[in-house]
């Protein structure tokens, strides 16, 4: 099987470095469908939104939208730069549309960068004359490189179905990563046949089940898009909502959690497992409040059972917990309870040592049970590092 | 004047080394009255609440309450410890009030330290009876001293009347702080006549414009209190409700800001500002997102003017914003507008190197005009730098 197999019919994508990065690092992304796609897509829900944000919203409320292309830069974010940067949007969705032949509002556009920085358009003009040689059916693993910004490694995953369709996503993550699906781009294009309403309602339902479960620092960028291609390339029909939420749930959770693990100094990617909560909301308040809690996160980098922390962020998550009735466990890298911790609200009577090598593993989980019900939810989140300071105290000098 | 001149009458404080720290550092604090105090005070809203606070609300839940003492413990916050901790609360006071000649329930307690450790009782023990020879009028400094955690100097902070009356105020805050009066312990003492109802009252409206604007990190601890006594020892009565207010207001604010000051790894004292707001609730809500976000905290700690993040914030804080009429503005060390760095949403033509030096300083703050209306409010927060991290990464080895 040559390496073109791997990915979806009728998709070209590549990576290009047209100088929006320093050092001739890929910077510029595009992924082009040979056919129209049934298009979805999920978008921040931060009130300022970035102008490719405003872009794609605009052109996917139409009823009868199709998209060809979906183009991404690094660099700039292009939010906060009112008209004139929704006009270097439209200006780079031309660009694009007259290098494939289409239309204008067959592209998508993605940016990801600082915020507030015109769109330098000069280079990304050049960039997609070049991208337009570079397409090819295997060039997805350059399109996942070129969209990267303080992510350390490309996040690519894929899924090949026997009966012939081929599921391709990329991401990119890092920093302002939360629940609600904060600074992260992702992509993910299939050569399934699939009706749009369907692929709609299969990304929303698999993102709440991954990348809305991901917390690296509790911040949500203006930019956070995922989208989600269908061009019917590989003549195979999909019908089958839950079968399909299977398929982009494994994908996003692949990338979800692969952003996490490389999330801005992340150095412990830590499952929270919230369970015996009376409601599934009440868990995702708790999950979120331990998961987003700064002291949890450097208890957790310092490899510290400081558990305390977790009981008291549970008790400021806004959820009617009853101390006395609490349970926390550390878990092992397959997710199962290993270290009882806390007992009816008090510390029970672990090994010390035992704990602080398990949570010196790069991957484990804690599990608070409320004693309050049934219901369960989990988030996947990351420790909070020196080098997180670092990267976001000097990120534009 | 003596210094004795600077304290309350009638009441007397102490601070030793009972071996709750290492070091030999004063560890154990104990603030004493002559006579019986009228006793006001505000507890931590987190579900999870220390035995030491339990305690103290059943005490003063009493409507016939008058208090003697109060005695601080730090080492532990004596939290997530059950009915033991609650005895061992118990069995504090009762300690204290045989030394001091009252009753147990005169006796208020206070802990700070790490959650789910047994609180040493036989330090403790020691400590109250080298407490009880070592009360003077003047030790306030010493039980500054004692109360402290990760704080890196004594909170003290005092008003005197020229009608005669005085009031001196301890605080220990660093991590932990946020509004709602996060990880803090506070104590007030005046030797003015006031009704304790009226005590009551005037303390919370001090709280809610001084302990409950600051923000460390965002997490909201089990153990936070502030007390105020009154004792009346200088003969004066204090009827005025709105004098009170701002005498309190002064003494809460100053502690407050020392706390933000010396904030857990704090380099810079930043006020952040929100005008234009539909309602203050928003003001507040907005105000609290920028304050709290890692990546505006980490920008302020490199003193990069990156702006974009704090729109970002605001964005995300689930008020309604309109990101096309927001302004913000750096503000000086006098709070006044220095550099606009964004109009109507967008990047104003500011001077990047006179932003950067002006975030260099160790104290300014910034203004979000949200364009939305007149209410505002302001918080104080700090920045987020790797000595957070190295704190809290290893608290407890």
């Amino acid at each position: 099987m040559s390496n073109q197999e791997y990915f979806p019919k009728g998709f070209r994508a590549a990576g290009v470095a047209c100088g929006l990065k320093r050092d001739g690092q890929l910077d510029l992304a595009l992924i082009a469908s040979d056919r129209p796609c049934a298009a979805a897509a999920l978008f921040t829900t931060n009130r300022v939104k970035a102008a490719p944000v405003l872009y794609d919203q605009e052109i996917l409320a139409r009823t009868d939208a199709t998209v060809r292309a979906v183009i991404a830069n690094t660099g700039s974010a292009n939010a906060c730069t009112g008209e004139d940067g929704l006009a270097r949007t439209r200006h780079t969705a031309q660009t694009v549309a007259q290098a494939l032949g289409c239309a204008p509002d067959e592209v998508l556009v993605l940016s990801t960068g600082v915020i507030g920085l015109p769109l330098p358009l000069e280079p990304i003009e050049r960039g997609i004359a070049e991208l337009q040689t570079e397409l090819s059916r295997d060039g997805w693993p350059f399109a996942a490189q070129a969209i990267m910004t303080t992510d350390t490694r490309a996040k690519l995953g894929g899924l090949i179905y026997p009966e012939g369709y081929i599921f391709t996503g990329i991401a990119k993550g890092a920093g302002m990563i939360a629940p609600n699906m904060a600074t992260m781009l992702c992509v993910i294009a299939t050569d399934a046949e699939i009706e749009r309403d369907l692929l709609q309602r299969a990304l929303q339902r698999a993102a709440d089940a991954s990348f809305n479960r991901i917390v690296v620092d509790g911040d949500m960028s203006t930019n956070d898009t995922v989208i989600a291609l269908a061009n019917g390339a590989s003549g195979v029909r999909v019908t089958d909502e839950d079968a399909l939420v299977t398929a982009l749930q494994a994908i996003c959770t692949s990338l979800a959690q692969e952003i996490v693990r490389d999330g801005e100094g992340a150095t412990k990617f830590v499952t929270v497992h919230v369970t015996g909560a009376p409601d599934e909301d009440s868990a995702r308040q708790v999950a979120r409040a331990i998961a987003t809690s700064a002291l949890v996160k450097t208890a957790f980098y310092g490899a510290d059972p400081n558990w305390g922390r977790i009981l008291c962020a549970a008790g400021y998550s806004g959820v009617e917990v009853q101390p006395e009735r609490m349970a926390l466990w550390l878990l092992d890298a397959a997710g199962e309870d290993a270290i009882q911790l806390v007992e009816r609200g008090e510390p029970s009577d672990y090994d010390e040592q035992a704990a602080i090598a398990l949570m010196q593993e790069p991957e484990w989980g804690v599990r608070l049970d409320l004693g309050l019900g049934k219901e369960s939810t989990w988030v996947w989140t990351c420790d909070l590092s020196h080098e997180y300071v670092s990267i976001n105290g000097h990120y534009r000098t």
